[in-house]
């Protein structure tokens, strides 16, 4: 799933050949991406004027100058997306993919950017977080015309905060969103700045979510709590590729929340402190230390650490079912509970149904159960020790020793030193059971009452 | 929708008529609201000593002073609020409106307030946030017997710390809040606060929820999570007024959350601070600069910024689905679907529904779709530039240049300085598109590969 | 419900009999407990090396020194839980009960865990917020394989972080979670710390949330967001037992989430500020004072506070439907609604069902409705002034003058002084009241107007 060939091979930037021959000749080529893999980070030329970051499953627009403009342009357009090895995703979004490629410039830059319209209804570009004027703010009806299908409209503005923003439809968001149109924009400080500290690694992605049907491939834009995929830059596990670090390295992870609810990021292993917002930089007086940062909707979080730990260390989001895929959503429960031939009813309804769960979903990991063609599997993944069983918004932060500096490839997995493992034992001492493993009635939870054993010593 | 007219001829404050002879002689006049507008501050008498609060499509409470008692009467009653031009709840309120007055005092203050019960079942008034003796929480059951319906009761207490404070009854609150009861209470500091600001401008609502089904006006009170109008001070846009202010002005917003989910407030081209909470002024050290933030349920969050750049700039949940009302909540995906007569058999169902969707909901909002009788339009508002499309928990705050101190009124759509304004500038570069507009097969986007660009200066 | 009795007599820990005779013999007794009460503290040996903390409804677990190191053993199993008089659970759980025994050491303590899975399916142990070495950290498929069924695995590591933290399977995590399977692990600091303040009285608890059909005992696993039992330590009012404090104590409340929605949690009457994280402890200069705080999934919270004011103050999550228990979450609207023979058609539908509602809900908590057996009342518990009608998330901090340092024994009511207490002061001025007690129509609210009160003085 992870290695270096797919990080490194996949770097596939590609042009749009047709450009109109008139009032076009002058854009900037729309550069669009056909991979989903993680890109190298596009490093700024002569020197390094700021430490590029790393998209997960994504990558960064390359820009033109013109007189002092870096000039982008960005295509809205249907397009397909790979969420995870097996499924594909109809979205909505830009130059090829959804999310769209990162903006990455410094502060003070001029910037200019083209938005072509090619969906079917009228859209347009809202810069979250930006100073800017009024007028380039995107929200159509109020600071401007709807973007219609088939136009290229320009905004300019000088990007005159550093920090972590993105960029999104403002008009008919509710649909714009649902169907993945969003995209990440970095501004780097110009300047030493006192609170923003270098990094060694920079790492970004968005959080959505999407409605589509298990052998379906076409979200449906209306639903409002219920979604069935919730993705990290429109990939689910085992797509979403790792984060890489060299133990001490300090490591910023910058993630954007455009779903329809809180998300818990939670990294294993490690404290962090959120150190900046798309408001700014927090100051150092007023960061918490936290193993979990709950990000609101509409909210950028800027999170820090020193990966001083080795490992492979498991970061996700806590609500544990943003981590299983659209499957078993509606699956009943069976614990204990002898389905019968009830299985074979369900499948009926169900195509490739299995009855499972009577003993927990355990065993559907272990099966590989799939659903129709074109689903996202429930519970995925495999680790170094078996099924990972999970999906949706779930990754690895690897940290080893000694990796070169800017060697973002797949290290494989973690190989535990000697005497560090949790490790078997024994049996368990036996304990009232029913034979069949299924789960007890409360009568037969016939534990024994002795004295307390208290403790023996500090 | 928002005019000068609108703010300020809405001024009827009215008390009730009939009091009762005996008993009730001595009671303050219960001074109710009749509209649904923002009613201008009340400022306080003998100067200044106190910026006195705008409450959002609301109106602050007079008060009567009794040796040395500021006394006040609130009515728990059923209401009928207009939530939207068009669209009018039955809900229960006080003193004629859902939201009650705002209840403004100063720190110190030794305030008497009483309530009476006109509802069909008991109540009780909790004093949230607040200092106070146990006896006068309003707690019914545990601090005190529910006030039976046809009573008054009183409380009274110091108003000891300064801050954003809310009340609502804690009897029956399910049902209750979901009905509408709630209302404001701001405690200005009584001297020079460390860490509360002057500000030139004061701002206030309620986040609340409703869930009324399409043509009906009452509330269903059982609802957990699916509320179907999301609302600021019982308002949707596009009935909720605009925040104004002078470019120049320090701004203070506070919100309180009386939903059953967060609401990430997000305001478009200012960053601010979250200055205090129900618990108090937050220390300077403490605050983090944000564009967005996360309200939880029962929490006040106060955010405070400069109003430097003019326009009209969007104040709004980020939750995509709560900025849009009622009617779009079950509409099935269209997009890519030729509706055929699929549109006459829903007719059949929901009366007055169109097919919509099928390239995106855009169409709907420039068709001003509407729902039964006396049903939230689900995406309404004109701006300047066409349909904003948008309902529920929207609004915008307008900066302009020069405004004298206290005008409050709406000073209209911002003019966009000549070239500040995003603009077209030609045709989209042509692309693999179906003639018919609609999504095209995975194969059909067939993009061609090219080198990449590139970044050509920096 | 809550007595000195139920408190101190339920010390009913208990260690299982039976133990395999080989490999076993070495290992530490699986403590067990039979009794939902809370338990006494765990008081460290040889004076007073750290205050130990009161697991609300539950218990610390005994160790055993072992040549220098601390050695516990869980015991992952189906158990029976009574989550409130009269409602009886199939969860699943450690040595008994759900949640399992909080593990309470010291910074620098060397700690071995053996682990015993009595289950019908895999599990692992994850052991939230801890440094220790990746083999250790439970992910299974990942960190280590799955622990099977029938045997027992030890993990060991030094706990080097002072905090507050919590154990939970990480392994079919969505189902193990939602059985009840997770507990609470303090670490106590091994010296002074500028950030942690020694309290007076420390109290520990976590969110969960079951979705368990009335009538019921065994929890629904995947549900996703529409739970119906909100609980602390897999307890609802009124089983949950109050937190008892001495006028001026410093009180710390640890909290942790393992739910699936955030919880804003929400004390009356005091403010607190949140100290502490699983991630460490919060700077002074960071912290923000709140009366609530909105606490993410997978977040753990140390909230702390000086128990100025006597009283019985609420302690509750703000969200109203995670205060009210399973029953009336699927009741339609009544009010103003003459429910006629409706009653009886539901009643064929939903055992025990009663028309209710038509006024609101409040006459359901005075006729003590009750569901099928084994289900737990939606409007619950008496206090000392009629019913507090509140179910799930609600408890009550008991504020006391002159309490013995230790004694956690519940004090009964509280006492209102005289003229403290909000009271009846007459009738309700008369109003258009329709005569049957239903909500007038909108034409029925007959206001007459008249000319603001305004204010008579300052």
């Amino acid at each position: 799933m992870f290695n270096r060939r797919s990080l490194l091979a996949g770097s596939t930037l590609a042009s749009l050949a047709a450009v109109s021959k008139a009032a076009l000749a002058a854009l900037p080529e729309p550069v669009i991406q056909t991979s989903p893999d993680t890109q190298p980070p596009l490093a700024p030329p002569n020197g390094r004027p700021y430490n590029p970051v790393v998209t997960l499953n994504g990558w960064t627009a390359p820009w033109r100058m013109n007189a002092g403009v870096k000039e982008f342009h960005l295509v809205a357009e249907p397009v397909v997306r790979e969420m995870a090895p097996g499924f594909t995703a109809r979205l909505w979004g830009y130059n090829g993919q959804s999310p769209g490629p990162t903006i990455e410039v410094v502060e003070g830059d001029r910037v200019r950017i083209y938005v072509t319209n090619r969906l079917p209804e009228p859209t347009s570009m809202h810069w979250h977080g930006q100073r800017l004027p009024n007028g380039m703010d995107g929200v159509s009806g109020l600071t401007q015309p709807a973007i219609p299908p088939g136009k290229t409209w320009v905004y300019e503005f000088v990007a005159r905060r550093p920090g972590t923003f993105m960029y999104h439809p403002h008009a008919d968001e509710m649909v714009q969103i649902a169907m993945g149109m969003m995209g990440l924009w970095i501004t780097h400080p110009k300047a030493k700045h006192p609170h923003i500290t270098d990094v060694d690694r920079d790492y970004a992605f968005l959080l959505n979510a999407y409605d589509i049907e298990p052998g379906s491939a076409a979200p449906k834009v209306m639903t409002m709590l219920d979604f069935n995929l919730w993705s990290w830059n429109s990939r689910v596990f085992p797509g979403i590729a790792p984060l890489v670090a060299r133990q001490g390295d300090r490591v910023r992870i910058r993630i954007g929340n455009l779903t329809m609810t809180n998300h818990p990021i939670h990294l294993h292993g490690h404290e962090f402190e959120v150190t900046g917002t798309d408001g700014g930089a927090v100051p150092r007086s007023a960061r918490w230390p936290e193993v979990t940062t709950d990000i609101g909707v509409g909210q950028m979080r800027q999170i820090e650490l020193v990966a001083d730990e080795e490992g492979d260390w498991a970061l996700h989001c806590h609500k544990a079912h943003h981590t299983m895929n659209a499957m078993g959503h509606n699956v009943p429960t069976m614990l204990g509970v002898d389905a019968g031939d009830l299985e074979a009813k369900i499948r009926g309804l169900v195509p490739g149904y299995m009855a499972m769960g009577h003993t927990g979903m355990h065993e559907m990991a272990e099966m590989r159960m799939r659903g129709p063609d074109n689903t996202a599997p429930m519970m995925a993944g495999d680790g170094p020790f078996g099924p990972l069983a999970m999906g949706g918004m779930f990754s690895v932060l690897k940290v080893r020793r000694g990796l070169r500096r800017g060697d973002y490839a797949d290290p494989g997995w973690f190989q535990q030193p000697a005497g560090t493992q949790a490790r078997e034992v024994g049996d368990a001492p036996p304990a009232p059971q029913p034979p069949d493993g299924t789960m007890p009635s409360p009568g037969a939870v016939d534990v024994q009452v002795r004295k307390p054993l208290g403790h023996t010593g500090h």
